[in-house]
């Protein structure tokens, strides 16, 4: 696909990086989800970042600020796994509104504090200043990983198997039950939770890069559609995904029940394909590898959902019938 | 002064910072212009990150696009040149009004290649979304310094004397013309640049960190005023500045003339001590290196504005005549 046919987001990054000189001193630079960059004594130094605006990427009445702090970080230290490394610092800029509480600001923090630490990484840096706009968030986390085991989005080939971690649709789902703004069923919280505060796959990132078995990887923050698309590109392969492989958690079912009663078109596997932010991680590896891997991951659950081929095709198949999987929805 | 009594953006940053668990492996956080992080093979990693907003720190109506991805990336060049670093490598995002061309978005870009071509620093990441609101850009630049040449804020020792590299006051001059609003006298316009388009000052700041002889530096963002008083808190010192010796060109003079015929109010010195952005180096070392240093810089000026005591005090010093030197405006 060339630059110009691509879709929202991505055509104008490529129209942007366009205008950049190449790297000389980068081992990875735009186009993944994190940039690599070569220390001294043969480590990579990963760099990732991100603007996260409420009204496009949250709203203030969904969480407690805590939570907004949390998963801002979340998602950026999944780009450091995604690249089967190992976050270690961070920086966050934030732009507060007028009259936005500092108590609110300092739970947002207290958010970002408490995932630090979780994770095991440092926050050095910061800026602060006063928004004109929209609260707004940057955080730009950098991570180490062995040059040996960086795994990219590019390594995909033809005869690999496509795999997923954990569970897809959880987070969109929870974002569908956000947005219709009623108090929802208790049993539904865990989706909330998915959306409001992800869980990056820190562990088993590092466990897949240490395999040596992984041969492509990156994780799911727009949806298994656009992001296969990605990656398929990146690799210049093609790809099958088995519909009824995908690990869609009976909860996922249960909250779509709870929103088309409540009168909110919500399909399983749309949330699935197209909702993102599961912040699990997709990855290829050849078939053989399969057993090892899932002995490494778990008790993580490891699915796979279909395999690469060296067709220029990425479908969706339900037994024999096999159709094309739109890029799907991006937030832009 | 304790963090309750701080202004502004200072006490919130200070709030916040206090929210955060130490950090364990960095050498600097939170309080300087960049971190520091040991790299293996002893020398450290600088971070700085900076957000810029529309309508908080520039107006689409002031310049040209490509002015703005320049100056984004200038003054965080200035926070890595300010620990007498190196810079490496950049990630930007951006964050595109509705409706905003992607011309002027690639114009912006272009304006970033052309500092990072002339500073050697890659651009190797970044994120790009659909604002809810203003035009916004967050920078985040690695830079790269031997342990022994870094140089912070808090060195500064009662007795050295205070330097200032370049003039004071172009860039806050540039700013109230902007503000005006009306096409300026053509003289005029190297304070227009100055604020548009400002050059850090890159191998000078290598050149006082590797004479060995500067104590403390930080770089003039926010006025003499303002970024005096944060040097002399992080080093526990007074300071006395000599109103006299500023180094105050004609050219912000004849800018403040043109102001005030223009109904404007304007002082030169109150450009200089409070305006900000200008970018450049604000330091102490021994009155003894005062010579080798100026022979360092040469051709850039070099100019002895004041020097630093045990006191608890900030003074401006007429002759004989000394009196507080407030904290100043900040952005926030």
């Amino acid at each position: 696909m060339t630059a110009e046919s691509l879709p929202g987001e991505d055509a104008l990054i490529a129209a942007l990086a366009g205008c950049l000189p190449p790297a000389r001193h980068a081992r990875l630079a735009i186009g993944d989800d994190a940039a690599a960059v070569e220390l001294p004594g043969g480590d990579l130094l990963l760099i990732t970042t991100d603007l996260l605006m409420e009204g496009v990427h949250f709203r203030l009445d969904w969480g407690a600020p805590d939570a907004l702090g949390w998963k801002g970080l979340a998602q950026n230290l999944s780009d450091i796994a995604a690249m089967g490394g190992a976050p270690t610092h961070a920086v966050v800029a934030l732009a507060v509104p007028p009259g936005w509480p500092t108590a609110d600001a300092v739970a947002l923090y207290q958010g970002i504090a408490e995932l630090a630490k979780k994770a095991g990484v440092d926050i050095v840096g910061g800026d602060t200043i006063r928004s004109a706009g929209p609260l707004t968030l940057s955080f730009t986390v950098l991570g180490r990983v062995a040059a040996h085991e960086l795994l990219t989005r590019s390594g995909a080939r033809p005869g690999d198997a496509l795999y997923v971690t954990g569970a897809l649709g959880m987070a969109a789902a929870g974002l569908r039950i956000l947005e219709r703004g009623r108090a929802w069923k208790a049993s539904l919280q865990p989706c909330v939770d998915a959306q409001l505060r992800p869980r990056p796959r820190l562990a088993a990132a590092r466990a897949l890069a240490a395999s040596g078995l992984v041969t492509a990887m990156m994780d799911l923050s727009d949806g298994v559609a656009t992001d296969l698309h990605r990656l398929c590109r990146m690799s210049g392969v093609g790809a099958r995904v088995e519909r009824d492989a995908l690990p869609i958690p009976p909860l996922v079912h249960q909250a779509c029940d709870w929103l088309r009663a409540e009168h909110t078109p919500a399909d399983p596997l749309d949330l699935a394909l197209f909702g993102g932010e599961d912040f699990e991680l997709l990855f290829t590896a050849p078939p053989a590898a399969e057993a090892p891997l899932r002995a490494r991951l778990a008790p993580l659950p490891l699915t796979r959902i279909g395999s690469m081929d060296d067709s220029a095709d990425i479908l969706l198949a339900d037994g024999a019938h096999a159709e094309s999987l739109p890029w799907g929805f991006t937030h832009f």
